[in-house]
Formats: C-alpha cells, structure tokens, sequence
C-alpha cells in the first residue's frame, strides 16, 4: 500500500487557499491586460538543451531532468550504459536525460519568440503565469514548484516600457491594497561605470556583490570586503562617495551626472534613469544604487519591488532590461524588458496584513436540505433554473439528520439553507434560511429567484 | 548555441489559442460551481511510489520519472549505481528517481483525500483542471503533455451523484453550442452478470473485450470472436439476445430486467440505470450496452459522451463510479464518481464546426499612436484614468510611420486606434478610428471614456 504524502517542496491546494491565490493571479492579470499584454503558455517539459547552460553552473543542478523512458530496451541499452556513467561523472547526458522540467518563464519565452520570429509582431508583450521547478533546498517561503508571474516587452528600446512596467507594479500593488509597496531602481550601465571607474569591468562582481551588502554590514565592513578584493584606497574613497549619494530621486540623478561626467555609458544609463522617474509620477519609486540583481543578464534598469516596511518580506517582485533575449537560440539583436512578481510572497504579506477581501471566501449559493424523495425532487426541480441563471448550489446528496446536512452547509460555508419539509412542499413554499445572519423565512418557492437576487448579485 | 525546438507531444498555447482554450476551460468552470463543485490543485509532481502500479504495467512505462538530483554525490554514488541497475533491468529505482509526473488526476484526488481525511467533509465535491504527462507516441489528438478536467464526488453511495454528473455533461455541451451530443450510459455490475451468465467472473474481460468492438466489425465477427475465447453456442445466443436489446432507453431497460430476473447485483445495475435515466430528463442521455471503459477501476454506472455526429471525433468525455477511490491509500471504503471533459478534443470539435463565439477574439480596446513627444506623453496621461475603468490599450513604444503603427494594430486586432497629431493635440481632440468599420471621428479628448463606453461594455 502506498503511504499518502507529497514530495518535499511541493503542495496541495485546496479550495480554501485557491481562492486567495486566485484572487491574487486574477488582479495581476487583469492589470496585465489592461496594459494590453498577451497571454502565453508553454509546456512544463522543455528539451534540456534549451535550459542547461543558461542559469550558470548552479542553476544547472537544480534543474529537474526528466529520465528518457524505454532505457532498457535492447536498442537503448548500450547508450543508457554510456549515459549513466556520465550522470555519475557529473555530467548531463541526453542519452538518458534530453528533457527537463521549466526552471523559469524566460527562457521558455526566448526560446518561443525565436522559434516564432517570423509570425510574431514587435513589440510582443506577452504575460505568462505558470509553474516552475527548482531543486533548491525547501525553506519558509521556497518551494521546489512554484508559480511564476511575469510581464516581458520584446523587440522595443523603448524607455517607454520600463515606465510601462513600473506602473503596472504600482496599479498592481494599489489593487491588491499594498499602498505602502516599495519599488527600488538601478541601472547596469550605471554600476559597470562605477566599476570602470575602480579598475575595469572584471571589478564589477566583487564590486557589487560587497555593495550589496551594504544594508546588512554597514559601510565600515564594505569597505574591508573591498580591500580585501584589492580596490586600492582612491578606489574606496570613489565607492564610498557613491554609496553616499542621498537624498530624492533628483538630487541623486544631479549627484551621479556628476561623477560621471567623463563616462558615456554610465551617463546613458542615468539619462535612462531619469527617464523613468519622470513617467512614474503615481508610483512609490526610489533610486537604490545598491541594487544589483543577477548583473550578468541584464543590460540596463533593474527593478526590485519591496513589501510594506512592517512586513518582514524582502522583494515581492523584480526585474528588468536585458538586451539581447534570443541570441541564445540564434536570433540577434532582440531586447528585452520585463518584470515578474513572487505570487507566494504576496500571498504571506496580504495574509499578515489581514488584506484579502472578505467576499473571496463566500462559498455557494445555496443548499437545499434533503428531506425526504419527493420534496428533493421538488428541490432538484426549483434548483435547475437557478443554476442557469448562474446561482451555484446543490441539494444534499442524500435524506439523513438536519443536523449533519446543516454542519455540511457550514463546513462549506453556503449562504443560503433552502428547507422543503412535507409542510412546505404542500404549500409550494420554501423556508429560506440565511446562514450569515442566522435569519429565517418562508417565501413561495416561484420567489426564490428574486429572493436570492436580492442578497447575492449575479 | 541551443536549436529552439519544442519536446515531441508539447505545445505552446499562443494568445490566439489561450482565447480558444480559455473560453472551453472557462464554460466548464462556472458549470462545475454553479453545481457548487470546488477547486483543488495538486502539483505535477508526485512521488513515485504513489504513481506506480496504478495505472497497470503499460501505465507504468508511460509515466514520466524525474531522475534524483545529487546521483553524483560521494554520499549518493554506490546508491545511484546500484539504481542504475535496476533501471537497466526494468525496474524502477527510488533511489534515482524518487518523483514523477502527474499522469492523471483521480490518484492525485485518492492520495489528497487519504492525506487530509479528518479535514474534509462528504460528500467532497471537488473540480481540478491540470496539466497531466504521458510517455505515449504522439499523435493527431495525443499529446505528451494536456490537460485534464475533472469533476468527482468522493463519500456519496447516492444515485443523485450520477444524475447531477449527467446534468453537468448536458449544461456544459449545451453552453459549447454541442447540443448534438450524446451521452452513452452502462453499468458495470449489468456486464459482469453477463459474464456470470457466460461462463463466471473470468469471462468478463474477453466477452467486454469482444462486445466493445460491435460497432466496427458487425455482429458476425463478435461472434466468431466469442467462440474463439471459448464461449459456448448456448453462451454465444445469450450475449447476441443482450447485443440485440434495442429502443427506447425504457424498453431497454424492461429487456434487462427480464435477462436479469435470477441476478441480483444484474438488477441491482438495472435499477441504478434505471434511476439515472429517471432524473436527466434533458439530458441526451442512451443506454448503450456495448460500452465497457476501463472495467477494472469502476464498478456502477459508466459514462461516455461523443461529439455530434457529424464530427468524427468519438469520445469528448468519460467518467463512472469506483466504489474504493482511497484504498490504495489506506482509507476504506470511500466511493467516487465522477467525469471528465476531453478539452483538446472538444478544442478541435467547436473549430470544425465553428462554434467559437465571434467575442472571445477581440483585441485590447485601444492604440494610442506615437506621433511625437508631447502627443504621446498626452495619450499617456489620456489612457490611464481609461484602464483604471477597464479598458486595455498602449501608447504605440516609439514614433515612427504611421503605416507600421497600424500595421500593429491590426495585427493585435486592436478594436480603435486614437489618434493625437499636432492638430489634434492643439485642439484638446482626438481622432478615434474604429478599426473593425474603418469609421473615423474626431472627439474631444475629455469625451474619450463616454465613446468608448458606447461601443465596448466594461
């Protein structure tokens, strides 16, 4: 007998919860769409070689490989022999292993505008909300599946669609009553001339992996971690004076134009900068220059959005521009820009903050109690048309104690019990009982259409 | 560089398609909780020992393994050798591939049921459209990964479950504009007093084998096939009297219960049928004693629903009761019953009889054309207050000829392009071209809400 249990990472989702996430992904994809952006879905098996290689060497372990099927058969088996040793010499083989499960939503997407190029139009904006895998180790809030969430701009330059995007944070984060949000905003050009700046690009890892932890050390450890990989004083002092750029989102931009006067790119990159502070008027949107995230994949803005201070939850959301999408499958010179938003960490801070709306949780219409064969008739009978006219509900599956049937209606949290007793069927009534208010009422059964229309709009 | 191709048996699902699909998935959504159905999602991966043996040998060798990460560990390698092995020989080893796809989504219901019993209340009525993963060869309609849509009723011994399921079936194909369908109903203890009729227990699965193929090879063949498995000539005429059972649903019945009249799990059958019949009034609904469906798992009532005639498609959907869903498990005598809906089937039954609604394939509501800086910063603050109220749209992302901007719009099948040029933008105006009548009009830009509101309802 097989024990009943999940692999590690992995969940159920019952209606309880799904109603939440639900409420969650349909106000994301509502926005999405009102900024007319277009669905995609792609499969959850990709051909390996399309993902191994792309999220570096670490990434690689922690996509899950799907095993070929039909290794033993006698024309497989010599090579299943070959691909086996490889496995266990640490290496990938499509001999046993050519398929694997998504690890994220854009290489996926990568992989379909190249293969679509020549039916798609540009700019393609294209939303996907699917699962994606990763063996990393399960902790508080990491899964081993999980939902991704993400909006991409491809084929555009176009300073336009980062402004685009962090306005769909801000319209998102306001549906979903996260007013307090937080969106934090670099650029790359900005961080790879600071690094010009001390010693070249092969600075700009250890550069902004020690800046990076500027919030957790403070300044005086940075600037240790900095020597330690060999900035030299002069060096120091120009990071430090960069780090200590304050103030608003102007005088930042005013102090950067500065510092950068003699370097093209790292001017580009606060013109780009300056462009999307100016067309974020509405959003809470604040220049961060200690923002790194995942530098050698992006090429310009870089957006991390942060929960409400008095949740303890780090980024909710992020991303960014890259600018070359496709040329990993052979298709040159395709930008890109988008963002993506961490469903299962929204979902714990509208938890915390108590803001799901209580209407999400309303369960069906309206039971009808079964008591007895012909009055469930009669029940079946008034229900039909109800059901038609999209009111949701059921008579109790089978004639037993009022008691159980009522626990059933409260356990699933009807709104309505609807009681048809051999007094009531004689007199064509119905006993309409509100389990809200706990209200009572008999109303003639031809009423019950407009009695419920009353109190659950359709 | 990686080729961008796609896994033999995948797909992805363009906007185009996700409009077709989503339409399908969503029709059947609101019937499964207008008849107050819940939602429940479980993860695409399962472990194993979950999966294995569930499905019969062949079921086994299509279930997608997922391999182990860490195989090449020092801690792990004699063990992933010794796995390796095994997988050489034939069979599976957890201790190189512990997890698996989802192969369908009834043992994913049994093992959630088992798993959260003293939390659930019956009868359990629970709705789950996911993705589920076959090893199978691909083919015109069969796919490696698609989606399955089930409904099921765990905990209820009640007729009024199947009835309910019939009436789904009915309201679902109903809504797809299917109104040709036909739901094909038997029951399994009617064929196995059949096969005790014909030679006992043992006899039922070639004499089901033989009477499912009546439709292709004609009554002659059957025969010929029944004698070649042993059945005598006396056995022979008993099956043709029950093959040649014809009329109406009741005379069907009538004939039953006189085969029947010494067998009581016969008439037990007869009368479930009997009852189903008596509460799906609308339904399209026939008894067709030739139909068997996976007999080992069920064991009353079974469901097949065919597309019209006029389609050659065959099965759209299928369903039945099993009185022990959690057994497997180790939770006793807990029945189910309930359906599916072949989603890809009936994807490609409503394009061949063309039976999307024209609405599903409206674009975003609006195109803002890009005719300069001041006008698109203009259209930028235009279109906002417009998609707070629900209407979708863009700013085209950069200035450049007009043709290329509606060539966008076209292609996006956008419903109006508004239009701000030097003109316009001096004169608080703008010209709304509708897109699907070429009719242009020139508005005052404050008029903007008011006339889209006219031609598209939000």
């Amino acid at each position: 007998m097989a024990k009943a249990g999940l692999p590690q990472g992995t969940r159920d989702f019952s209606s309880e919860i799904l109603k939440k996430r639900t409420y969650i992904l349909e106000t994301i994809k509502k926005i999405f769409q009102v900024y007319s952006f277009e669905p995609l879905e792609t499969p959850a098996i990709e051909n390996i070689s399309t993902l191994l290689g792309k999220y570096g060497d670490e990434g690689d372990k922690l996509i899950f490989k799907v095993l070929n099927n039909g290794l033993n058969d006698p024309k497989n088996i010599e090579k299943s022999k070959k691909g086996f040793e490889d496995l266990l010499a640490g290496k990938v083989s499509e001999d046993v292993t050519s398929r694997a499960l998504r690890y994220d939503l854009t290489i996926p997407l990568a992989r379909f505008v190249a293969m679509n190029f020549n039916n798609i139009y540009l700019p393609f904006k294209r939303y996907q909300i699917q699962q994606v895998w990763r063996a990393d180790r399960p902790q508080r809030g990491r899964y081993r599946e999980f939902t991704q969430c993400d909006a991409d701009i491809v084929g555009s330059y176009s300073l336009s669609c980062e402004a685009e995007l962090a306005n769909i944070y801000h319209d998102v984060f306001a549906a979903l009553g996260l007013n307090r949000y937080e969106l934090k905003v670099n650029n790359r050009k900005v961080l790879a001339a600071l690094a010009r700046k001390c010693g070249g690009n092969n600075k700009l890892i250890p550069l902004t992996v020690a800046i990076d932890k500027l919030d957790k050390i403070g300044i005086e450890k940075v600037e240790e971690e900095l020597k330690a990989n060999g900035f030299t004083d002069e060096q120091v002092q120009i990071i430090k004076k960069f780090l200590d750029i304050t103030g608003t989102n102007q005088q930042k931009l005013d102090t950067l134009n500065e510092i950068f006067v003699n370097d093209e790119e790292g001017l580009t990159g606060v013109k780009e900068l300056t462009n999307v502070i100016q067309h974020t008027k509405e959003v809470n949107i604040s220049i961060d220059l200690t923002l790194a995230r995942g530098l050698n994949y992006y090429t310009g803005v870089i957006f991390e959005a942060k929960a409400p201070k008095e949740v303890n939850m780090g980024s909710i959301g992020g991303g960014g521009r890259y600018d070359d999408l496709t040329g990993l499958f052979g298709v040159k010179n395709i930008p890109g820009v988008g963002i993506s938003f961490g469903v299962d960490r929204i979902y714990d801070v509208l938890e915390e903050l108590n803001l799901f709306p209580k209407n999400i949780f309303f369960g069906p219409d309206v039971l009808f109690l079964n008591l007895g064969e012909s009055e469930s008739s009669k029940s079946m009978e008034l229900l039909k048309p109800l059901r038609k006219r999209n009111f949701s509900g059921e008579v109790f599956h089978e004639q037993t104690k009022i008691d159980k049937q009522m626990k059933y209606a409260d356990r699933k949290n009807f709104n309505f019990a609807a009681i048809i007793g051999p007094e009531e069927f004689s007199q064509n009534m119905v006993t309409m009982k509100n389990l809200k208010t706990g209200e009572q009422q008999k109303i003639l059964q031809s009423e019950l259409f407009n009695f419920l229309s009353k109190f659950l709009h359709k």
